[in-house]
């Protein structure tokens, strides 16, 4: 053992040793900071959740809180060793590509919560809905409830919440940017007078307007859409206040059908 | 071997060795205490098994908890002998990149793994759904019967159960949150005066709402939704508690039956 | 050549070639283990295989064993080679590239049987179905005949056999959990009185309850379902054991069309 | 420490802490910079969106700016201390691979917003459509409003704003390049002569094109497209500007309707 | 030029040359022996081609057998001519790279040969399926007619050759492992009695037994399926040999209808 | 102060640092070059635009010329730099570890751009259509009116242009290679004589061929296609000249039906 | 200037200099005998072009030779350069990067190129189908015209020319293999004797063998396929020359319509 304490009094490898534990106190400390910020954070989060509109249950938030600062904690530590086991000068190619396959299969797999957040970031940039608008994504339809950085939350009007996440996101509909237009086809058997038809639609509608402040601007009588093979279609459109279509199109049924009943034409 | 002798002998050469072997004495340290670890992480898990209200068979648990644990220890084992001979000197590059062939495959194979408890976490954390809500994941609806960390559980009105890994979760119609709406087309022959129909459908379902204790507000009749070409859809909506929107149209139909019935009209 | 013998007989190159002839003799025996361990496995697979209760043909099972053996010793061999060119000294960046073109073709090509299995293995941990229980997978419904490590094995009604990859069951519908719901509409005439025609369905139903095990509890009449322009749809529900609805299907359809006919209605 | 202050005091560790130390003010000083001008740039940003026609809302632009702002600091401030280490002798490469995983997350969730911005950079360059056209992406039709780097706007006829993020442009229909075609069918019964049909039809055809600017080429009568059971179709053709082509299809179907009825013939 | 001369001639310098030419001439003669083998494996693929019962155009053979051949002896001479360089001391880093593009573009575009190849030898490995089975592949049903390592090939009964390749083989239903059951819905009119009808069915198909050795198992009348409008369908099922319900089937049908008939049923 | 200056004038030191001065130089010199070039280049595709037939807004094209200028300035000092402070002796890895992130994202989002233009490629080296054909790729038919590197534009008959980049043309179907052939069904009343019919139809093809040059051998007829409840269809196919099938097919159409007329039959 | 000259005076310093010249001239000339090679290649392409029996415009062949001659003389001069500049000094690190962006892109981007080449490698290795096969690729059905390495072109029965990439052919279905199976379902009306009709049409399709070459064995009655409700359909079979199948069906059901006509029977 004579030897080994000689060659360890050495000045260089001294001057060494001092660097590895100056370097190792240093990366400790570097840990510890990079905890407590995340532990912050994480206290921070709670309490913003604790203060949100949606209830969320507190015990179910604690649960997630401790989960999270214990995830954290593990990675820090872990990378901390690893560093240390560096510095001491362990090869650690092995152990890196364990890793490796890890990371890779994280990586992977988290790619689409990280298009989901871009995504969600760009959509509020971008301001391509708000919450309020009535929109469309794919084949659900509802009111903008919330949009998050990861889930958008649509209300249809039937009481249903779809839950979309941002990613899967493609294309989007929003009703509620412009006035809509509500599209209604009069039918009209074959054998009567297309000039005398349209004339009495052309007064129904002028008159609708005045029962509703849906409409936006006097509704129009476009021609005959359609030659079937027994009737016709007549196409009337009126513009109409965002997302008011619907109503407007019963309310032009209504009062078509009444006119058409009282000018003793059976409209089939 | 003489110069062998000698040269084995160098102060250097020896304090390397020593700093190999104590090298060697840490890594097969760490190798042990991470499968002590994991072995009684493989015990917690059992034991939770055990008390979960879901039964799983006893054996088949044992079975799975040894293969766990063999797998662990052979990797762990595998990575320990691998930095030991990175210690000794070898180049250890072709055997890695053998290993990276594996670990490419297993990266690739087990992102929908990683995927499915990434989703899994913000579906929990998000407060998407929760066990009991009656949700909608592409064309499977049911009850929530369990959300787990890598599959949901529903459980349909028919009795089967539908096991979905979260991460195929795109999107998710939760029917509990509000109020549901029943949707009630009564069709009325052509001839028929719409305003009377009308009248005759308000007075019914206002009182359809002293039947049930599911419908939360007054029904409403909104008006012509289609002009057929033989007869007229009237649509009539009833905002009631939420999934027990299928239990108010069916009273609905039979109320209105009833009363259409009653006031002698042939309602097609 | 005289440098070159006074060059080589220097101490420093002599224990240098001395460390390497080690390692190489090392690398050669790690590699006879391998082998040698691969070899048992091998054969104790065709045993298991033997007495599986599947038949497997004994010929086909040695060529596949003789395969496997093959592929295991080419392959360790070609990395012992590697590591033992690695150790003399030769760079085998260009190999190892054009290994690695191989590498990626490979475990890319392998995801899908490392999904397999890590699929196969939730499958059984997570007890999603067992031997014997009715499944669907996509539209492949039956019952579950073998769920092996990468595939699963389904025997339909009719008697085809489906097998699955683990890796492509997205969502698994498990028919044999809970009791099932027997579904049956009755189309009544539209000018038939609905209270009556509830109450005679409501005495025929608890009447069937007792001809068959299947029910175990009595059916409900729920109410009308559907208001079509000729005729109702009254909906009858009887809870029964799992996969045995069809039966009871089967059997209500008979009851009540004998109870209608002998109440002298016309049901159509 | 006698050692340590004569080791540090040798003027190859002094010249080599001077190197290191200049090099981290170097650093340093980068990184300011960088930061500096990404904040102009975020300034100019803000400048130009509210100077931009459409109106966004202050507050959040001011939210997302310091947003940016933050992410950018941060990152910069990231890079520049793990330089720092590096210079100081820091192993960085358990740190770097575990960013790597990160990176490798961001990478691919970030590339569909690399793949908008370069399809958006095409579609301008080449011209494909420009602000004003009638474009129909997918199922998608609409009048395009905007064109953005990342998603293109669509305003459908009846008002809905379609929002179609680039990079799923796949394939893109223009109709306002060319001149538009109306494709009318008319049907006449089977006892019909075809050669008098034919007749009356170009005629018809000939007299509409003065009631309209629309269309620019005199129709074209093209012959029997199809021989039904009870009756024939013949097909018109009429070429108009683009977009008119419904419009013009309407007036052809009043035209062709009024004349088959003045020369009293039941056109079905 | 005399300095060169000097340096050269140091004895460090002359062994290393000596060293560098020893692996030179180990690469060239490592290059050589694979060459050979890939020749030999070539010459015995070409054999066996001649001697499968499928033709195969001598011709076509031997051309991809020479174009087998230079493709393995170019890209062994570049690796060797690589390998060369490296030894001399050249820096082939962006060599290196540019192989690699190629390198990714092969290992992406080879991923799903070797998933074939995967996936083929696990469909022999399992006995999926084998020669002569009856099997459907997605919309491809047919008999096996070949289990290459590549691709399957189906005979479908009208004649045609599906050619699938294995890695597409995502769902097997193999009918040829057990029994199949013949399914025939019966037709009767709705006023007829249910239990004669039952009855009569009864006696018919148990003398259909006799008819053909195909039926395995007397059939059995399951009992009503539909109560359709006009009608009612009662369900026969007949397990049968595999494969052979669909001339069961139309032994059924046969006999049914004569029996119907003969006791002056009119069964529509 | 005193070492620094003496350690630095040492001679390797300042020989080294000559070098590096060199080096910087030289990096700068070819980046300038290389921005050179590139301006040159995009001068050239600005003045091709100018000539191009299809006409282009000269201020658009001026801006994206100099944002083109500007991303390849940018790029290119930013690498300069990176090389600069790479002699200088910083450790660029976190930086190239960042750029590595942001390489990735654009090297998998410019994939489809790379495609695009090997496909494109492709086209027109195997020559698959030219300017002018009538081709179908999907559901989008026209006729070709560019065949672009990165797009393909098609013109439909009625008038619309589709544009569809050409990695996304996975089957191209050409019309105008060959002759095209007009398949007619006619339908023929069950009671009619098949050899009188068919006799009929071959005399009146026979005679079409005179009426137009789009039909380019006599028109065939085949015989019985389909056998239906209350009538028969013959098919009669002629072989006309490219993408005239629809006249020849309207032609054939208006003769038969004439021809059949003529001799008093009601083809139904 | 002075101790610059002293140093590069030095023996080792003139002896690596050295050694750098004669590698940039290996380099160098290693370069030009590439760029030689390539020219040849293409020179030999455009000739087989000229020699085709497909018609290529010569003046295109000549464009896309000196375009391939660019592409190559300009990548290998760049990786020349690179190569100088590596033996040079300088760190090329940023920029082989910035490479790996473009080279990542180009890889994968050609993936399904490279798949093409190696699925088409196959096709022809495996004899799947031949010039002159009728096959069917998804629904593209035709006489196969040219199998290239790239593309497979089919010609369709009325003309068109579908061009489909060897990459995207998933399954292959090759009509000309084996002989084809013609399916004749003759109707006949539910109260006629299915023994008197079996016994009719088993004599009319003995006679239609002797009618034509097409049919290699007797037609054959398999009885009833299905019993519909006003009609049953008999199954007739017959096996023919491969893709000879639609004609024999047609001539089976002219020879039946007559002979059931002629029987006096209403085939319905």
């Amino acid at each position: 053992m004579n030897w080994i304490r000689e060659h360890l009094s050495k000045p260089e490898m001294l001057a060494s040793l001092f660097w590895i534990i100056v370097k190792i106190i240093l990366i400790y400390i570097v840990a510890r900071i990079c905890i407590k910020i995340a532990d912050k954070t994480i206290a921070h989060m709670i309490a913003a959740r604790d203060k949100s509109p949606l209830k969320f249950d507190r015990r179910r938030t604690n649960t997630i809180g401790s989960l999270i600062h214990n995830l954290i904690a593990y990675t820090v530590n872990l990378i901390c060793i690893m560093l240390i086991l560096g510095q001491v000068g362990l090869n650690l190619g092995p152990l890196l590509a364990g890793a490796g396959v890890l990371g890779l299969a994280i990586g992977f797999g988290a790619q689409s919560l990280v298009k989901d957040v871009i995504t969600g970031f760009f959509i509020i940039f971008e301001d391509q809905f708000g919450v309020g608008d009535v929109i469309q994504i794919d084949s659900f339809k509802g009111t903008v409830e919330e949009i998050g950085i990861r889930v958008t939350r649509l209300k249809s009007w039937t009481g249903e919440v779809h839950i979309i996440p941002n990613g899967n996101i493609k294309q989007v509909t929003n009703f509620s940017t412009y006035n809509s237009l509500a599209v209604v086809d009069v039918t009209i058997p074959h054998h009567m007078d297309i000039d005398d038809a349209t004339q009495i639609l052309k007064e129904t509608v002028k008159h609708v307007q005045d029962l509703t402040e849906d409409i936006v601007k006097e509704p129009e009588v476009l021609g005959v859409q359609v030659v079937g093979t027994t009737d016709l279609k007549i196409r009337i459109i009126a513009e109409c206040k965002p997302t008011r279509q619907f109503n407007v199109t019963r309310l032009l049924n209504i009062e078509i059908k009444k006119r058409l009943d009282s000018v003793q034409i059976e409209t089939m």
